[in-house]
């Protein structure tokens, strides 16, 4: 197989594609719409999940884990959630398969183990987990409830794309309970502000915190937080949601509390998730027609070491030295792979590391060894210079530090390039169809207006921003008054 | 709730399963045969998880993830594996749910979205991970596959019990592929190795490495290694197993690569797993009718800290001596916790933490404050002891090295008394009723025998151990020659 990929100018979703598949991050799976990932991409989600599981635990987070079938009566009982999944759900019918009496050798759904209950498998969780909460709640004592869960999920979605929507995807699921709205509302922005800090700080990834439109909120919710991210293709990407549920659940699963004054209340929830479609942000936010770009924070292998050589004799001094780099390297922290495999050329070498987006290469050859130099590559902006060895473990450490911000200041010149403000249908159509991003514009806040705009332009509401500023205008599209601008775009 | 336990000796099973929610491990969910993992069982898990996924990484394995779904047709592929699995498996044949036009309010599956193909949430991975394969390897070059992946099982079981056996389980299961047989076996008994040494040197759990009868084999194995523990009330619990696969999966789905030499063969594999029933393991080998008892290695909180006082004053001066241990403590990475909280009296915390196993504890009063001492309480043997606080930071450190060791030795000593052997069928017979524990005895090897004496005496032969020596004698029930002992008993 070619590793050369298409240019993202070409066909940026074949680009994207290809690039998942040839760096080794993911592939298709024998079945429809799930997706298999492989070591390499499970690595950068392992990165992911260990900044992300320190942030909860030190915003005072626990975890446990519920079960991954949900009785379609616990289903349906928060029917504004009911409905906004029951489209799109697997179903477990049967518990039994038995062997096929026409075709040997061959298994059938046996029709005697047919369950008395449907199983949904969780499209999230909310409905098993107040179902259980309602038995750990009794007095203001037992709250807040602050639990995570890191689980699968699945969504019977028709188109599916790597990463970015899959049936079946990872993902994390904080369910928190509290006595007042008040205390739920700060824990849901609480945590809008933890993904975007680890968007921005650890993905590199830029994000605009802001509340979704009514039509846009998860289903069951009063308030939908979300960050909204920007694709080098001009596509938003919502890459993580934060929701203050009300007392929705609560009440659909009667979970009340005695407060400190005796009286019986329902609960107040929250819930928010980030899932493995950050893996899909991440590629789309950095990478180049060369391969796959990875901020240094959550590469899996920061610094790949190719020895050049044609003797044993220069691999062994080769390797001496480079062990010696290594040792320092990995003292403070920072991981190394030293790729002196004989079975493949420095070169075929330098293109995979290219390929999976090690952040700095370093080359040493038996020249560099007289000279007591080195070669050192870096992946974001692919210069290469020629380095003294002494030093040098300091100077990749400054160096990965400089590629992290480079990489968030690249995408963040390029996200505010790509935030148009407008003020008439006529630009807007003009901004959404030929420069792409966000478009900033004034909106009647109507849901017609907003289904009538998606519908001429495939442009959304991505969000209401937190920063905005109150501003007299009219609605670009009805022209009725309006009191703020929102932010919509073509989104993934 | 009452936190009192019912004894051991009055109720060994009502004992546990009291244990298990009194002490906030886990519960029933409200779908049958899946349990809800609460945030204190779930953390030793993820401190079980920690190390063994960093022993994993030690012997060269990444992680990776695999669809939760196997079509039909891929789950019987390998028929063996089919048929062991057939029996007990969820069955998703819908992907859509619609409103139920009889039932307003209420949904239904809809007729209209019935899959062209079943899907089997997997029971187990091997099927969809060769498929997947399949397409991994083509030359030698492509050997190793060295994978595991984290994630959840389900088995449609009939009895359930909590950790032990539920219907969905977490489990961790390897995956690996090799070009030669020689290879495949020593990575089964690596991985095995592996196994025990993590639950002798963290879980404390003694074990015995033995192969399996060919009739207690995963189903699609040429040979299964197993670690097996002895439990306090005398059953044995499998709480480990590495399976060498020969070719059987390469085979049913056509996994072949081409070797150095040029010539087309078939990949020889091994799978491995342990599960959340080693939680119900580890309960079962320690605790006591005080509740759980914790090696320090997995204990999520190593020392709790508890001020007895009755003025503010007090608890300020209280604080700052607990807080300079706190430091001292964490420096050393014990985790500890400090109960400080006014809500609960004294006694009732250190119900508490005794319930949870928690194996140090250290109470501190005004006295103490004038006196400048503490007192230590340890979980394992129920101690207390008045101490200087000067250096108890390092006496700390000690007594929890001592606490892991003495639960290992009181394990050890309980599994050697509870191995014996016998030379007759009748004492055979009255050891697994009346004392249990292990049965060390001669068979013939054959099925018909191990049924035979299952079905007189519910123990089946848990292994043979790779440490018997060979030894003629004659099977205690056929009175067949043999030549080796095998270990018997009655298991969970």
């Amino acid at each position: 197989m070619s590793k050369k990929l298409i240019k993202r100018e070409d066909d940026y979703s074949k680009w994207y594609n290809d690039l998942v598949v040839k760096a080794d991050l993911a592939e298709n799976s024998g079945v429809r719409g799930c997706m298999v990932i492989k070591p390499y991409g499970f690595a950068i989600w392992e990165k992911m999940q260990a900044e992300l599981d320190r942030m909860f635990k030190e915003t005072g987070h626990e975890n446990a884990y519920f079960p991954l079938f949900v009785p379609k009566s616990l289903f349906e009982a928060e029917e504004k959630n009911a409905e906004g999944f029951a489209k799109e759900c697997a179903v477990v019918t049967h518990y039994r398969l038995q062997n096929d009496p026409d075709n040997k050798g061959k298994l059938r759904v046996d029709p005697e183990a047919k369950l008395e209950e449907e199983l949904v498998v969780r499209p999230t969780s909310e409905a098993i987990i107040w179902n259980t909460y309602k038995g750990w709640v009794q007095s203001y004592r037992d709250l807040p409830i602050l639990v995570n869960q890191w689980a699968n999920v699945v969504r019977w979605e028709m188109r599916t794309r790597l990463f970015l929507r899959t049936a079946e995807f990872l993902w994390q699921e904080g369910h928190t309970a509290h006595a007042t709205k008040q205390e739920a509302i700060a824990e849901a922005e609480q945590m809008q502000r933890v993904y975007a800090d680890f968007a921005e700080n650890f993905m590199a990834m830029p994000v605009i915190k802001g509340v979704k439109s009514e039509s846009e909120r998860f289903a069951g919710a009063d308030e939908t937080y979300t960050i909204e991210a920007l694709m080098q293709d001009g596509k938003a990407l919502q890459a993580g949601t934060s929701h203050f549920l009300g007392q929705n659940f609560a009440k659909a699963f009667d979970v009340k509390f005695t407060s400190k004054e005796g009286k019986q209340e329902h609960v107040w929830a929250t819930s928010w998730g980030v899932s493995t479609r950050l893996i899909g942000g991440l590629i789309m936010t950095h990478s180049d027609d060369n391969g796959l770009v990875l901020p240094p924070k959550l590469a899996p292998i920061q610094v790949v070491i190719v020895p050049i050589h044609k003797t044993e004799e220069q691999l062994d001094m080769i390797s001496e030295k480079a062990n010696e780099i290594i040792k320092g390297l990995r003292a403070k922290g920072i991981s190394v792979k030293f790729d002196h495999r004989t079975t493949h050329k420095p070169g075929w070498k330098f293109a995979e590391y290219e390929l999976k987006g090690v952040p700095v290469r370093i080359a040493m050859g038996p020249r560099d060894m007289e000279n007591g130099t080195l070669e050192i590559a870096r992946r974001d902006t692919l210069e290469k210079q020629s380095m003294a060895q002494e030093g040098i473990v300091e100077h990749i450490e400054k160096l990965l530090e400089e590629i992290q911000e480079n990489l968030y200041t690249k995408a963040v010149n390029y996200r505010n390039e790509h935030i148009t403000e407008v003020n008439s249908f006529d630009e807007f159509k003009e901004v959404i169809e030929n420069k792409g991003g966000f478009v900033s514009a004034h909106w009647d806040g109507s849901i017609e207006t907003e289904e009538k705009i998606q519908e001429l332009t495939k442009a959304t509401i991505r969000c209401i921003p937190l920063s905005f500023k109150e501003e007299d205008g009219v609605c670009i599209f009805s022209g009725k008054p309006s009191k703020k601008r929102v932010l919509f775009a073509k989104a993934y």
